[in-house]
């Protein structure tokens, strides 16, 4: 059995409470499925490291997370101490940028047991993913400022798309579709206001869809398209999105799913060139942070993605269906915000002896 | 009694079945309180003006329009004749820029008899506005091609802020608040991403906070701000926005408070330098056009909107009324889409003697 070796990046707020629970769970996981994996721990990319060191990430951290075969991730951001563009800009975006994580996958899927906020919709009804571009688009720190303090101050800020980047989104969106019983794809598009970048993604949605033949696609502008995801979430099977409309989608869509408390995501290197990255949806949650309150579901999930990433599928659905049995059979196991007495740890212990 | 001229013109669609319907609302409010209504009507910002005339706007477009008191919109787009970016580039996102209606107003309320999507949710929950900035931002036609074909193609294109465009739009929200009993103003932004633009708009939030202090501020990245919607909608009461998280903010509002298919809107200039637009939130809807079944009930709240912005509150009101009454009575008298049987005609004429 090969070893498995996993850079741990707890980062901020509540991503301390819920990594240690995420890997009590890989850890039930490993010794269920006879798996070797070996965690070493680090403290950067947060915001105790920023006031120490005055950067977010040591000067030889790419060096030392490539060797890694994934890295799991909390969460990142504590505004009181950083304003949010820099550590973000400092950690996480430069982990999905430097490493190719070129595709950010989230599954939206209402869970048994959970309450959706839209009347009358049961589980089945909302199964679908968000594929979305994750290193260009919209997420660029290209532009800047003109006449500075003036009443003439004029920002400008760029988007890029290049063909390569919309391309291998695409491709991995499409046959991500070919897999699924409906083989239905939905662009995400604003070709209507957006008038250069976005004409060029429908271009290229068009070019890729006619080498998948036998997937069926649609195409929405953002506002209705958010509009479709509460009015009809039933529709979807594969959305593919740019970095900035893939972002809202996939909080939206955990969001019509009940909870983002409890969605997982992958930022993923498809051809295993660099390290993976497995994190919740949700963020650091300062509010609620050293409180032993969060919910760890999010990134328990999220380690069952990184276990299938791995190439341990039946690990991750193990772990995927002691979630699952925990939050139907609901209760006082559960964390607060899923109305359970649990705490964070416990909850990630129940989970744990399930698996 | 002063006249006002009003431009109309119903573009493309079911703007052409819409506003006539609106028109006779609108017919029976001055009747009611003795109002002079002038309309003019045009048939250009059409996809049929286009394949006549090869463009969207004949050139004395700006001259023609810009003596009239208000415009009175239906839709415009027909993607199988002209591609959406040309048709709206073409002709409503050159009114808004023209005759600098830089606000963009939309009411999102949840109406009596219309069920939201949202489970529990009643008349009341959701009540608030979603203020867009109209101009600038995210939708320019700056940028461009590089390596056009080539495997290397990239493309780039630019958003402006501008401090005058932002400055003024968050000068109209803060005031808008400084309305309402709850003074609570909520800021989209998404500075942890996009770090020139966004960062540079919550400065110029936190600038225009400091000179209204009485008003409640809050901000959100778009991102969770989506998923709040539908958590939370009571939350809100004023969000501002920028040109393309108001226009997705704006759809999903109406999505969440039952259907886009009644959810008006006001292209404002606020000083009255240049005439304002008046137009239903919800597009051409090509699918459903020619059939006499589309809901006229967001062109007709529109003139609603038109009135009020004409210095006629009472006959403003007065309209709204009759939507609500005729909302809440139900059964019918409502178009197909809300369970009716009415067509568009019928629905319309039905709001009108209500008046
Ligand atoms: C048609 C389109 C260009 C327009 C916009 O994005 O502004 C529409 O969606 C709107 O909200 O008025
Ligand atoms: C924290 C932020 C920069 C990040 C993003 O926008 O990508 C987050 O919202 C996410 O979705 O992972």
């Amino acid at each position: 059995m090969a070893i498995r070796r996993i850079a741990v990046i707890p980062g901020d707020g509540i991503g301390k409470e819920v990594v240690p629970a995420g890997i009590g769970v890989l850890d039930a996981a490993a010794a269920a499925f006879d798996l070797d994996l070996e965690y070493e721990y680090f403290d950067y990319a947060s915001a105790d490291y920023y006031v120490e060191h005055g950067k977010m990430l040591p000067d030889g951290w790419f060096e030392e997370l490539r060797p890694f075969d994934a890295i799991y991730f909390g969460a990142v951001g504590w505004p009181e101490v950083v304003p949010d563009h820099i550590s973000l800009w400092g950690s996480l975006l430069q982990f999905r940028r430097h490493f190719d994580q070129y595709v950010n996958l989230r599954p939206i899927r209402l869970m048994p047991g959970v309450t959706s906020p839209l009347a009358g919709r049961e589980v089945g009804d909302i199964d679908f993913y968000v594929v979305r571009e994750n290193t260009e688009g919209e997420y660029t720190d290209l532009g800047g400022r003109m006449f500075a303090g003036t009443e003439r101050e004029t920002v400008i800020q760029e988007t890029v798309m290049s063909r390569i980047g919309v391309d291998r989104i695409l491709k991995y969106a499409f046959e991500l579709a070919e897999t699924r019983p409906k083989r239905h794809l939905t662009s995400a598009t604003k070709s209507n206001g957006i008038s250069i970048s976005m004409p060029y993604w429908d271009e290229r949605v068009a070019a890729m869809a006619s080498h998948h033949p036998t997937v069926d696609v649609d195409s929405y502008h953002i506002d209705i398209l958010t509009a479709n995801f509460v009015l009809h979430p039933d529709w979807f099977d594969v959305v593919v999105a740019s970095n900035l409309f893939g972002d809202i989608l996939s909080d939206l869509g955990p969001a019509i799913a009940g909870t983002i408390g409890i969605a997982p995501s992958g930022n993923i290197n498809p051809e295993g060139l660099f390290p993976s990255l497995f994190e919740p949806v949700h963020g650091s949650a300062p509010g609620i942070a050293g409180k032993n309150v969060a919910n760890p579901i999010g990134q328990i999930w999220s380690g069952s993605m990184m276990l299938d990433h791995l190439g341990e599928p039946e690990a991750a659905r193990t772990v995927l269906t002691a979630v699952e049995n925990v939050l139907a059979r609901g209760g006082a196991a559960l964390t607060a915000d899923m109305g359970g007495t649990s705490g964070t740890d416990e909850l990630g212990r129940i989970i744990a002896d399930e698996v």
